[in-house]
Parts: C-alpha cells; structure tokens; sequence
C-alpha cells in the first residue's frame, strides 16, 4: 500500500539537538535506537545528534558508542556534562545516581531526560523536581522515562479518557507480571540489591503502572494498603563479581547474597475521585514475560490493554444497547492514532522499542517549542511518594496510608 | 463421531433420593435443571426425585413446580422439611433464612444442600457446620454450593495441582467482574439491603472466589486486608414494593431506598504457604458480565481459567525451555477430563448450568457411598471466616487481619 | 443475580406433542436432552412427551429409554411409525436410513425432525422434500436437523446480517476442523463409509457448513471448485465389527477395511450475488476438536464466530470511523438475544447441547401454529445439491460446477 | 532486566557494504530503516553504508534523502546502477520495472535485492532467475523480499517444522486479508492497474502467502485451483492523475478508470506431498487491516501464526496426551528465538518493520559469506509459476491446474 513520506525539505538545516547519554545497557540501547530513528520518521523541528555516551569502561563505552552509533564516549559523567557541545543529558543509570546526574546536568544548563524510577528516594525526588522547575525558569526541560505513556494505545486510551469516553471512573485494576526470577538460581544482579535499586519489583515494574495508571486515569492515588514479599532471600552472587576480592576455592559452595528488595507488590488503593485501583508487580508470575495490563472501568465505559499484545486496546462502549455491545479490539496502526502518521500502513505493528522513538520525538517538541514536556521531574516525583506510601503500608501491617501530596 | 452410552441397566430399580427444594428463582431454576438432568446423563447409584418444592406464594409455586418440573409444591419450608417423603433439602433462598431452614433440615433427618454463602453471619455459619458434623455422624451429608468448583476446568485445575503441576505457590490472582449496578436506576433488590443478603459483592461474588481460590491452591488464606466501597448509595425501590403498605401518589418522585451493602470490595491476603493473593469484587465492572478469572503461578507452572470462557484452562509449563513454552489453551471437553465422559464429544463444550448438574451427581454419590462432600459446611464457614476478615479489616483502615481458624 | 421465571399457569393443561425417536446414539442423546429440557425452560404451546424410542437392540434400547428418559421403546421403527400415539418422529439414524423412515412417517401422518445431512443422495433428498411439500399441505411439518443455525450466536448474526448490518456481501471463509482421524488406528466406523454415511467429512461437517454459510447469507451457492481427498485409506475394523462372522486367529494381523469417504474437502465457491466462498472441511486438524468457524466480510462489517467459543459473536461495524472501530467481542448472553431470555443472567454461558433445546422449541412452536419450519426438508435438499456439486466439482478435476437449482 | 551489549570491538574497522536503493515510496522507508538499523543491532561481518537513493523527481528524492539517511540522491536508476561505489542494489519499485533495473543491476556486477513479486510475468522472473544463476557464479548475491520468513514467528516455525514437530503435513491453510479497497471512492492508484502491478491482491497479498507457506512446508505446491474476481469495477483517478494532460471542467463529473486487476483471489491447492492448501487473498475483508494468517496441520503438530499479532506463534503438540494438549501461544520474543538475541528481554515485543532489519542482516552474511541468500530469485521465478497458473486456472472455470517446474 501506498503511503508517501512528506519530509521537511531543510532537513540538513535544522538546528541540532547535541544529546549526551549516560549508560549504554539495556535502556541505552533502547534509547539510542529512539534518538537514531526518530529524525528518520518523525518531521522534527530540531536534528538529534548522537554526540556522546559515558561509561566507566574506556573500552566498553568505546565499542558500545561504535555499535549504538554515538560519535563520541567519555568515562566520567562530570566530564560529559561539563562538555559545551551538549544540549541535553540522558540519564539510563541505575537509580542510585540519577539524582547526582540529574542535578549536576541541570545546573549545567542542560535539558535533561532520566529514566524511570527518578530516583530511590523521595527526598532526591524532590530535589530533582525542585531543580527542573528552576531550570524549566531559564528554559532548560526535564523529563522521566515512563516510556508506557508513548505506546500508541495508551496514548489512544489517555486521548478517549480525556474525551470523557469512561465516564465516572469506578475501577483500575493494573498488574505488571514478569517472571524472570522464578528460578533460584538466578543470580544476585544490581537490581536486587537495595542501595542500587532503590527497591524491587516495585520500583522497576510497580513505578510503571503507578504512573501509567494515573496518567490514563487523570488523577492520582489519594492512598494505599500494601503487601510486598521476598520470596527467595539469598540468590548467587553473578559470575565475576566476586573477582579481585578472594578467589573461590575449587568445590567450594558457590558464593551467595542477600536480596534486599521485594520479589513482590500488591497494593489496593483509593484515587482522588473514589474510584478503587489494585496494583500488582511480580517478577515470579511463571510464563508472564512482561504483562503489563491495565483495564479501567467507568460508568460509561471500560478499556483494556496488555503490553505483550501492545497494538491493541480494547473497548467497551458502555452507552451502546447491552445486544449489540462489547469489548472492541482496535488495532492502534491508524493514521489518526497517536504517532501513527509517521509509521506503516494500517494493520503493520509496532514494537516495544517504539516508545522510546516517540518519547525522544516529544522531547525534541518540547525543547524546540519551551514547552514543558510530560512525565515531567515532578510527575516522577509524585510516582515516588506512592511507592513510599506503599513501602510504608507494607511496613504498618497494610494500613492504609495516605499519599503525601 | 459416535459416543455410545453405556447405561445402567436396572434404572427403574435403583432406590431414590426425593429431593424438597426451597426458593424458585435464579437458583432455584439452576438446580431444577440439575436435578433433573443428572439422572440422564450420569450413571448414578440412586435416581434423583423432584419430589416438591416450596415457595410463599400458593399459586406461582405451584405454576413454578409445574414448570420446573416439580412434582408437588408447599408454602411453608416447615412443612417441606417435615415431610416424611423427603430425603434431601436443596435450600436456594437468600442467606438470610439459610442457618433457620438448615438446621431445621438436619435436625429433621435430612440430607442438606445449601446455596452459597453459607450464611449472612460467621455465628450462623458456626451453628451449621456443627449441626453438619453432628448430622455426619448420623450418617447426613451436607453440601454448600460452591458450583464452580464443579466447571470441568476448575475441577482439572485442582487436579493438575493437586499433581504438582505448579510446584511452589507464589501468586493467586482473582477477579469477579459484573456490571449490572452500572446503571444508578437500577433498583433496589433484596440483593443490596444487608438484612437479607449479608453483604454486597462480597458475599456473592467474593465467597465464590474466596472458595474457589483457596480450593484450587489446596490452602486457606492467613489473613486479609481490604477496601470496600458503595458507589451509588441511594437507589429506586423495585416495582411493586412499596405495594400494600402506602400507594405512591401520581407524579410524586420515586420512592428511593438505602443500598446498605458494598458495590465493590477488593482484599489482598496471604496464604498459609507464602503465596500471595489479591482479590476484586464488583458489580461495576462495565462491560464484564461473569467475569470470574483467577491466574496462579507456582514456580513450575502456572493456570488461568476465565468463567465467560468457561470450557478453556489456560497452562503453562513452566519446566518446558523456555523458547517452545507458552500458554495453552487446554478444550476442557476430552472424555479424560472431570465430568466429560458423560458428555458430548471433544470440542461440544458445555455451559453454566452444567455445574449445577455436577454438583447434584457428586451430591448423590455422597449420599449413596456415605462420603462426606465437598465443598461441606465447614467449608462454608471458612469463607465466611474469610469474608468477615474482609470487612473487618476494611473497617480498620485496611489493617493486614488474620482470618479466624 | 435475580431472574425471575414466569411460568405459564396451565402447564398441565396443554396439548400433548408426542415423539417417537428412531435412534439413540451421539444425536439421540442430544436430541432426548433437548425434549426433555425444552418445556422446563421455554413457555411451549404444547407439552412434549418423550413417548418412545426405537433401536434394534432390544435390551440396549429398554436400557437407553430408562436413562434417556423415554417412556417406551420399540425394535422397529415401522411399529415406531404405525403407532397412534405418536405424533412427531425424530430421526437420528446414519443417513442411509433418514430417507425411507421420513417417507413412511409423512406418509404415516406424522410430523417429521430428520437429522442431517436429510439424505445420502440427490436423488433420495428430492423424493423426501417432495413428500414434505405434500404432507405440508396436509399440516405436517418437517424439518432438517441443522442444529447450528440456532446457537445463539449464529442466530444473531442471522438478524444482524438481515438488517443489514454487514451491507453488500463480499466474502465468506467458513471451515469446520476436527482431528479425530488423525490417528491411522482409528478404527473404520460406519462414518468412513460410503454405504452408510453418503461422504465423509462432507457430508458431516461439509454440510453444516454449507447450511450455516447460506442460512447467514440469506442466499444461495451458485456453484463450486472443489478438491477433497483420503489420506488414511485402510483403517483397522472397529472392535467386534467381526464378531459373528469368523474369528480372528491369534496372532494374526488385525482386520483392516477400506475408507470409502473423503477425509477432507475444501472448496471455493460463488454466491448469486457474486460474493465469494471458501469451505474446508477436515477431520485431521491436529487440535482443532469442533473448530466450526465462519467469517463473513460485507462492505458495511463484518461478522466471526467460532463453535469452540459459541457464546461469542464478533463483530465489526465498517461504518464507524477507522479510529475507533474494531471487531468487537458480543457475548450472546444477553436477554434479547436469540433464546436467551428463557435461560440465565448475561455471561452465564450456554453448552453445545442447548442448539438441540432451541431446535425443539422452535419446532414446537412450528407444529402448534402450522408454520413451516426451517430448515425445511427443501432447505436439505439444496445441502444436498452442493455437497453433490462439490463430488462432481472434485471429480473432475475442480472444474467450476454449478449448483442445480 | 539486564542484557548486556556485547559489540564487536572492530566496528569502524569492517568492510563497507555499500547499499543504492531504487523507490523511496513504503518498501523504500521500510528498507531505509532496516539498512539503518541493522548494524546497529546485529554484529555483522560487514558495515553497511546507505550511499544513494534512486527517483524520478530531483528535489522529492534529495528530501528523501536526508530524511531517510541517504547519503547521495540519483534521479536515473542507470546511472545508479553505473555507480562504482555501490555494491548492492535494493529495488523497491513497482513490479514493472523490477526486471529492468535487477538485470542491469547483475549485469554490472552489483548485488540485488529485489522487491517481491520478483517480477509481473513468468517470463521476466525466468530471467531474473537465469541472470541471478550466472552472477552467483560471478559471487553476487541476489535475493527476492519475501520479508514475511523473517518475522521471528515465522522462522521459529520453518525451525519447528524442518525438525519434524508437525509430522506428516496434512492441511496448510492461509489467508492474506486487508480491507483498503472496501470503499468504492478509493482511488485508481498503480496497484490497480495490471500494466504496473502485473495483478492485484494475487501479487500483492498472494505472492507473499504461497511464498511463506511453501517455504514452512518446504515443499512446493504441485497444483492449483483459483477463483478470482473484481468487485468494483470502475474507480476516480487520483487526485492529480490528470494534471497536465487535460484540465477537468469545474463541475463536471470525476473521472474513473478502469481497474484492471483482482480484488480477491481464491485458490485451493495440492502439495507435492499430497498436503491440501488453501488461500485466500483480498483487500476487501472489512476489519481485517493485515491478517496475514497461516495455519499448518500435521499428524504429529500444528503451527498457527497471524501477523496482526506478530509476536505470537500457536503451537499444538499433537504428541501429548489429550486431555493436557491445546493450542499454546509462544511469545517468540525469547534470546533462543530466532533473531531474538539481539534485540530486547522477553515479552518486549518486536513490529513489523523489523523483518526488514532480518532481512538486511542474513544479506548481509549472505554476500560476506558468499552463500547463496533465501529466498533466492529462483524461489521467486517458482512463486510467480504459482501465480500463473492460479490466474490460469481462474482463466480456465477452475480447471485444476499444475504449477509449471
């Protein structure tokens, strides 16, 4: 089928936008494949070059600045920030040092994208929100990773919600199952450790769905009651990280540590409006890889969507004649869905990587444009004072504890 | 295909089991349907007789019996239960007159089927489940109808599991979705006014999943924590009554009345094993009409089973690797599977009312071979222990509340 | 959820429809389900009577009459006919015998419900839609056994299409899969042959298909390509299929008979109104067990069912910006719905066996009024017509070939 | 979840491939994108390099350009083709010109990767094949764009199959529906005129369906039996079709033209194993907007895949024990899947424009190796003999047709 592209004639004239990134693992592929692309598809006021990535490991962030196709690397992240021919710092650290990044980025004048969660603690939150809104003074934009947004279908559900298609909002009943830690023998990675991850399933999947479900839902958590459970307390320390300390002895039982964070969250909750949420993150749903659902009830109608089949949402028209209504299954790949005018024909899907093409496609707006994009430092920051509700609850036998506001 | 029956060649012989069954509405109309199908489908050790059932009103409890297929009719559960040619009692009346007409039956001599929730009170529970065990030593059984534990694919998943099929328990998640309080017109019927019904959602759709739950995981919950809510308050009394007592001058607004029970009720819990639970409970669900869905993840596998799809157990085998494993869609229809060497060839699915039909052929044999059924009063008892922990944690601010042993 | 019944008050007091079954296998236990069920949940003009049923066996038929609830039986069906006390017949037999039982009970006076497919041949079919047309005139009614037209979800695409709903018809693609003779030990049933059965999975799935295809069109075939095959040509003999005969030495390899009929048949065809068709239809499905699927694409929407889900209707109204469209999931449950009104509360499922309750009511209905029913004996024959369209198609060499009219 | 990166260390240091791509239109941004891309993904041996885009309109082709990533802009695809710095040419163009530009392509030494249909007639496709034959004894590579095998699903189940899983092949179903042509007032574009498009959806949609399901039951068909038609007829020239022939007076009537190929076609089909196929390809199913669906049938298995949901692969083991088996969904998106290890954890799904970047990839092995690529021209020249002989057999009433050799 047919579809033309309508580039911009001046492409090669466009200002650029010099972007510096901070970790190059999994996010930072994932962000790299967004900052690569998006100019490709997307008309953008602003070129987005690829200047710098940064890494402690002179020859790991060379290569990965080669591979990802990042002119530039740099080994100190004060030097990346310090360098005058960055416009904007992107954060895809773990959380332990998103604040000092982010912080030291903002004071130097740049525009600043972090990923999800904005840090471990809401006391580093509110610094950082309090840093963006000084820096959003002088024109400088900031922005959190809650990529989920910027899937076409949610992005259709928040635009139906916002039309009032729900009605009255009555439930949100949202989970995000994985299962890669089922197996015991999985070892004791960074992301099971306390002082790196902040927490566990909660904040690397229950962030998620706080976010994502308020943000649909168009209002936040008034509180929450909350339950969270460790299931498997000493795991393996991973290959390697015991090198340069003591050698193991041949036969000698495989060295273990301790998980300090939750393998689990459930917690119910109250938004603003009354309406009722639950919530589940697991990383021990066996055969669930990364079920992020979420259906939200209304008085007037209901939608649905399940990130393993993210081309999809799903909606009930509640004011149609109960004969003739039912959940829809509408394919989000029409030209009028969200950022679909720049994609395929209808029925030709996207993938996950695809949120971060669209995230890196409104950030660009909003610098070029002074606007101020969203999820913004202090979206992250409320996010961040849920999950402390919820570790609090946890903490006082699920009482239900209200959401600092 | 060709599926020969192998009848009992003496049926007229075998001795019976009159049946007296009190109330003629939803599930008055489901065990008629059962009672009288069994006989035909199973082969059982005695023959079911629809010997008379009992309503207030003379006249339309005799056009019931006729229709249902009754063969006599009283206006007075006394006198049912007093009948000499009775031998079990099906009570399918709201919970509030369970416990009178139970224990009258029991005391009378009298095989017991109870509709669920076994009563409105933890105290009225208490006082069945040990008439029931006094009775059980007289040789009485007594049942409380959890029917769907009794859907082929419970019955499989509760085998699969009891197996082993999913090892360790880590996660219960449940759900039971309506939608029919949607509408704030609807009217106020029995089931929303608390001397009758009990409770709201709670008791009757959250003791169905509360028992079915803990029946599949093989376990009871520790403890609860819970949110219930009542989202519309004030609701039109039912047609015709507020007849007899005062008429309604012409083109006065509708009379309204109180809704004195929960619209919604959500709890997350603990079992005894670990596992965690959540739970949800409404009648608000838009476009959810019989919703009843429960996932559980062990670490070798995991179910999924969804009552609007009722003939599919959904199985993941955890221990397969992990590039050819995935859900299975499990046609719970081969003759291999519980209940199905009765029925139809594979792939003729069955529905809803064939519970009811699986319950009364389990009952018979209970009552033939002198084995104590399942789900049994002190069953019942246990989820009511379990719902009363619902509400009074939800009345503690959500405070975690053990469930009474 | 409250439904309450409203019974007809002279229950007792209406006219009698007395049956006589030929028949007691797969269908006629289904058949004895819906006779039985279908005065309980349906307010009837007349009052069916289980009367008789007739087998050659006369111990095994005494014992089918017993448990499927029959009043008597008889060892042959020309007693079965000649009985006064018989008004209706119901054939299910293999179809080598639909057509002398159906000429002698039209020509007996009785009213007539032959499963299908109505006849082995053309030839056989023509002579009894001939005697149907004559005994119409003399108030009898006779019907075909396609059963499939009234799931309820079939029944409302019917309504649906003849509203209009799917606007001019462009494509139907309708398959039944089933997996039963994948197994080569599958024994040689009477199903694989010619003598008794017409065709094979033609005439059993084929015909339903081209029933349900054309009942949901509102038109007819007007001609095939058609392409069938054997691909399991020897099958061993059923267990005690020699019996009688000579035994079986020991040792000796097992009898194996010839497969007489197709086991798959696919074509393509035209419809009058030059929409377009393709059927497949097959036994060797590998995990298909009772996959009737039909899907019809007009230029105003489209309609999808599956039998493996029958309390589903898919739909997708064309006519709705693409934005928002979507096929939607209609579970026929509802109380207008085809049927429904008469069974249980929205999303309590129906079972494969309530298309023979549906089927009797309708009949019923038929008789009492003196309407003909549908599908009548002329609708068979037209099934009859195609499938013998589709032989010749595929004996010589797919060549388009039209339906006789 | 971490997945490290692990690049080559060596990248600025591989051999370029130097790519010159003819068509800018949807093949050629979907290309674009997977030129782009797949270095940046997959660790190659060669380091492809987009040097230069081809078309007719000088200032249209410089924006693509840019846009798209293209170093350099032709308005001749000779002069392309001339070009010493390009060693690869991708040909995105109409059918029409595809023999054209390949042979001129091969004929000067270049690689070829062609667009699928290889060609608009036999004729040009057996030349195609000759002169790919003769470079590849040369050491060019040439390779037809049948992207559909390398959706991960796809070559999971070519995996699957070519180790045996499904048995014996008994049925391949398959069909290829979008719904872009339902509305009569769509324009007259090239793909509606055969002169351009060589046919319709036989080309279009077909070509890609008997090619996959040929290449997943790697086996050829033996013959076919098609059924084709036209449904509109007549359609309005493209908005600017007619500018600077004639101008079309104010108010006069729009002008329509002639289409000129199928909207639909229908064929039915033998494998040389003696397996049954059926296909399907139209863009007239409403609601359907890319339901590219297969379905094998096995005696030991069965795959099922639909590109709507192109994550997903439908497994049936027909080797298991019935009452456990079912269709299970396997989320190809695991590292072991093919492709899969380069991309992101499990559950985070890929779209549609990646099989471009699979394409590129094995391309590039291809012509780095010296291996002969699939699908080969060869394999094209034997999907367009498909074609003939449907539209042959759609020429001949029906008439069972083989496929030439």
């Amino acid at each position: 089928m047919e579809q033309p592209q309508h580039p911009d004639p001046a492409e090669a004239d466009k200002p650029p936008l010099r972007i510096g990134m901070v970790g190059y693992a999994f996010m930072g592929a994932a962000h790299s494949q967004g900052w690569r692309t998006v100019g490709r598809v997307f008309d953008l006021p602003l070129r987005p070059e690829l200047t710098a990535i940064c890494g402690r490991d002179a020859d790991a962030v060379r290569t990965a600045a080669d591979r990802l196709g990042w002119a530039g690397a740099e080994t100190d992240w004060r030097a990346l920030v310090a360098r005058d021919d960055i416009d904007l710092v992107d954060i895809c650290t773990p959380g332990d040092s998103h604040a000092e990044i982010a912080l030291a980025a903002l004071a130097a004048g740049k525009h600043v994208l972090c990923e999800k969660p904005l840090a471990n603690t809401v006391a580093e939150a509110e610094a950082m929100a309090q840093a963006a809104e000084d820096a959003a003074e002088r024109g400088q934009v900031a922005m959190v990773g809650f990529n989920y947004r910027r899937v076409p279908a949610t992005a259709l559900a928040r635009r139906m919600i916002a039309e009032g298609r729900l009605g009255t909002l009555r439930h949100v009943r949202v989970s995000y199952l994985q299962d890669w830690l089922v197996d015991p023998e999985f070892p004791l990675t960074w992301r099971l450790r306390r002082e790196r991850a902040g927490s566990g399933s909660l904040g690397d999947l229950g962030a998620h769905i706080v976010d994502l479900a308020q943000h649909l839902a168009g209002e936040h958590l008034a509180g929450v009651s909350a339950l969270t459970e460790t299931f498997v307390r000493q795991r393996p320390l991973p290959a390697g990280a015991t090198s340069g300390l003591s050698a193991q002895p041949a036969g000698s039982a495989p060295a273990t540590g301790q998980v300090t964070v939750d393998d689990a969250a459930l917690f119910t909750g109250r938004f603003t409006s009354g309406a009722l949420a639950c919530f589940e993150a697991t990383r021990y749903a066996t055969g669930r890889k990364n079920a992020l659902r979420i259906e939200l009830n209304g008085d007037r109608g209901s939608l649905a969507f399940d990130l393993e089949r993210l081309n999809e949402l799903w909606y009930h028209d509640g004011t149609e004649p109960a004969g003739g209504a039912g959940f829809r299954r509408i394919l989000v790949t029409e030209p009028d869905h969200p950022y679909l005018h720049a994609w395929w024909p209808p029925g030709h899907g996207l993938g996950y990587e695809h949120t971060f093409v669209h995230q890196a496609r409104d950030l660009v707006h909003a610098v070029a444009e002074g606007t101020r994009p969203e999820p913004s430092f202090a979206d992250g920051l409320q996010v961040q004072r849920v999950l402390a509700a919820v570790e609090e609850s946890a903490a006082r036998n699920s009482l239900y504890t209200p959401v600092a506001a």
